[in-house]
């Protein structure tokens, strides 16, 4: 039992998780993919040595990156998630009823094969019929789309390896092009202990494009800091103005209609990063 | 420099620091007492191997035991801290200009003693007039007092050595016979990943004593999962129900008015323990 | 690349080696056992997370405690190995063209099916018509045998879990009697920087029992310390007194028959132990 | 108790020492410096992140250094060590009664300074009458050194770093100008299991300046692979026919003169390098 896995979250500071075994170790086209079974997190997907997704505290992530802005939206129908290849955002997505269609773009079907093999309670809705599972460049795709989406999700890895071109401001422009006239997007944006350079340029890069841009946050114990934040830019719908009669009934763990607001009150040093 | 503090926050999970240096290493009397420059954190008050504070993070603790409850008192003037020999409470208690004493009640003086050596821009107002510094047992401290102190804030280690009584249903009814006839106390709680039954047991054993009771959060990135809980036990005041004007103008770093309310706002999971 | 098994050698001491992937893992009916691939050593069996035996240093030990005593004895026909279910040792002593058989008995049947899996270099041999495998209580066994044996070698794991029996007076006594009159046996018997006592021990009980007694040492390097100890006892034959022309020319990577001497030498804190 | 020093003595492997305290570190003009208090070893010292040499077990690389060169010659008088500022060969080399003279050269004065401080068991004899401390380069000294020399040790770190330079065959042919025309000299020169290359480069680069060229070995568990190699060139004098009558009677723990002798007989993969 002396099999430890450890993520250098800085050059100076990780986090270390007891293994039990490794049950896939693969450098695909794109990134070293492992699959591990830990002690603690239960399965958990690693990507370049840096945690994604895990068993035990994966729902905190994907609740909160799909039903912020899908209770933001009055009548969400057509979603985009571009990354997510673990299927969570899509579980999740699927829970609102409105959803007529949603669209995965992931760029490594690696991701999707063994997310479907070792974590099946997180990738198990990808073969839901309104589910559409495209292996293939997000930021293609993005550029190509046009007046489509209700709502776009990026559900990325860090600003490092694939991922890069999800963190530019012509990206978040292409967003804006590819979203309906009342259109809203959500990006993962890293954590403000560590990154808060990068939560600044992005928030500012996404302010110029969107009427509307707000912040807010999650505690997700396996990443950085334990406190991820999320940028979401909106076209016309206000988050912090949903109506009471908009929210709906629907299982979670960590999502409630009071953390919808309380997401949004930053702590003071992040919310500076917004001035 | 390939020197690391692991501490295992559970059997299997653990955060790892790399280290400039120990500034001291002593066995005191309750427990044994380190203090490390960290390359990440700064120096590290570490205590039994469990973090206790950082230069870099301690802000979002120490502002959060103390201006929550001393916003929710309309006027507190004697003030109880049960351990916090770091003096991070205090200098946080005394930016509130109603407070007229504040009490310290540390058992173990060496904590005290390497916090204003190593830590001074936490420790540095330990020396205030208003301030009274007793190196006792808090325990025995709450059971000879009556009636005496508007808010009591119990800022110990986990209920692991020393602090074992400080976890105790008798100590919570001694609090409620010091606190004054509206008085208020909050109490550090740790986190609902690893720890669940400890706030689920202390948050009902408050509540069986105070008419108000409230569990709120904060994001402590050196503290285990990164999501640490406060359990508030008062006699009359309402931490929801703060008035507009109470909040006052004062230098922060993490608590905002805003964040005052939001972070009663729990996680379903959470929120769930409290239930 | 962030996987590492580390091995605490003592409690204040250990090794640590990168893994690529865990190959098998499970709890047997007498230890854990592991098999990693590891990236400094190749693939690595471990039992009760002790570091047993690796592709890339498995000579020495399998050389060392196979080519003295059989080299020492002037006609080896009959070797019993107890423990050693890897099949090492069984390789070395097949280089012998005088054994006729050599019987191998191992307590648990899983360590040779995962050496033949993952470690077919070293278990190869354990098909050879010469030897028979039995997956038995070594102990038992040499209690059940009389004047059968040449040479008997004790490939044990440490002096904890199933081998606890194989360092006692009793079993060398059962081994005299298992041996033929001019018999000889050796046995692993740990680390002299860590371990002293140990030595000290085997050693004098050993030497109340066998005429001839000699400790020598080679040097494994993923063992504690990378100075491993052997101690032979010999009921006529001495392992100093081999005559020139006894050795063999048989492909070693370790052994030769100047070292067969110099292992012999021992540094004066070892030589020590033995007197 | 979970403070940990790592060091990688390859990409993939490394040992791991449990800290009580850092009691220096430095970044000399040099190198880095750090001296740790170790639960295992006693007080450690390392320099750029490798073990240089430890309370409990430097008896074995300090005798082995000094020894076998020592009891070589027929009569040495005036010794060199370059490097070796912990005094570590310097008090062995005191233990030769013919030595008049024990001039060291090193060429960072912290790594003397603070091995005095907390290794004075090992650095205990620079203050002799006999030595002569030079703070200086070692490379240097050499070049301007003529016919002076009986004995020359090389006490160096590892080829990088202020070491690079004195594993050159350039300065090999300095020592071989600054020994007198029956010098003998022996450097460090690693382990055969991680650093083979360097082995077979610096044993060709002295066998083509000295007409005898010799390796031996010793233990030194916290080196990497807890094997470690010792090049010697010399004039005249053979290692291996010493008389027995030179042999000393002198205390040491490691050096005996049986092994004087064993420690030339080479596993067969290292005396393949000799090849």
């Amino acid at each position: 039992m002396s099999l430890w896995f450890t993520e250098k979250q800085t050059d100076s500071f990780g986090i270390t998780a007891k293994i039990k075994q490794t049950l896939h170790t693969e450098q695909t086209d794109f990134q070293k993919l492992d699959m591990y079974e830990t002690e603690e997190w239960g399965n958990m997907l690693v990507l370049d040595d840096m945690v994604m997704t895990t068993k035990k505290d994966e729902f905190v992530y994907h609740e909160m990156v799909a039903h912020v802005p899908l209770h933001t939206h009055p009548s969400p129908k057509k979603i985009l998630v571009v990354g997510g290849g673990d299927g969570g955002v899509i579980r999740e997505v699927l829970k609102h009823p409105s959803v007529e269609k949603a669209v995965l773009v992931e760029i490594d079907g690696k991701v999707i094969e063994y997310s479907k093999k070792y974590l099946p309670e997180i990738a198990g809705k990808l073969e839901d019929p309104r589910v559409e599972v495209k292996v293939d460049d997000g930021f293609m795709h993005i550029a190509q789309s046009e007046n489509e989406y209700d709502v776009i999700m990026v559900d990325s890895t860090e600003p490092v390896g694939p991922a890069v071109n999800l963190f530019s401001k012509g990206f978040y422009a292409g967003i804006s092009k590819a979203l309906k006239a009342d259109g809203i997007f959500v990006a993962q944006t890293d954590n403000p202990w560590f990154k808060a350079d990068l939560i600044h340029q992005v928030y500012h890069d996404v302010k110029e494009i969107f009427p509307i841009t707000r912040l807010y946050t999650a505690n997700i114990p396996t990443y950085p800091s334990g406190l991820w934040t999320f940028t979401m830019g909106s076209k016309i719908h206000d988050p912090l103005k949903v109506k009471e009669e908009r929210f709906q009934e629907m299982e979670t763990k960590y999502y409630t209609k009071e953390l919808h607001h309380a997401a949004f009150a930053l702590p003071k040093f992040v919310k500076d990063l917004t001035e």
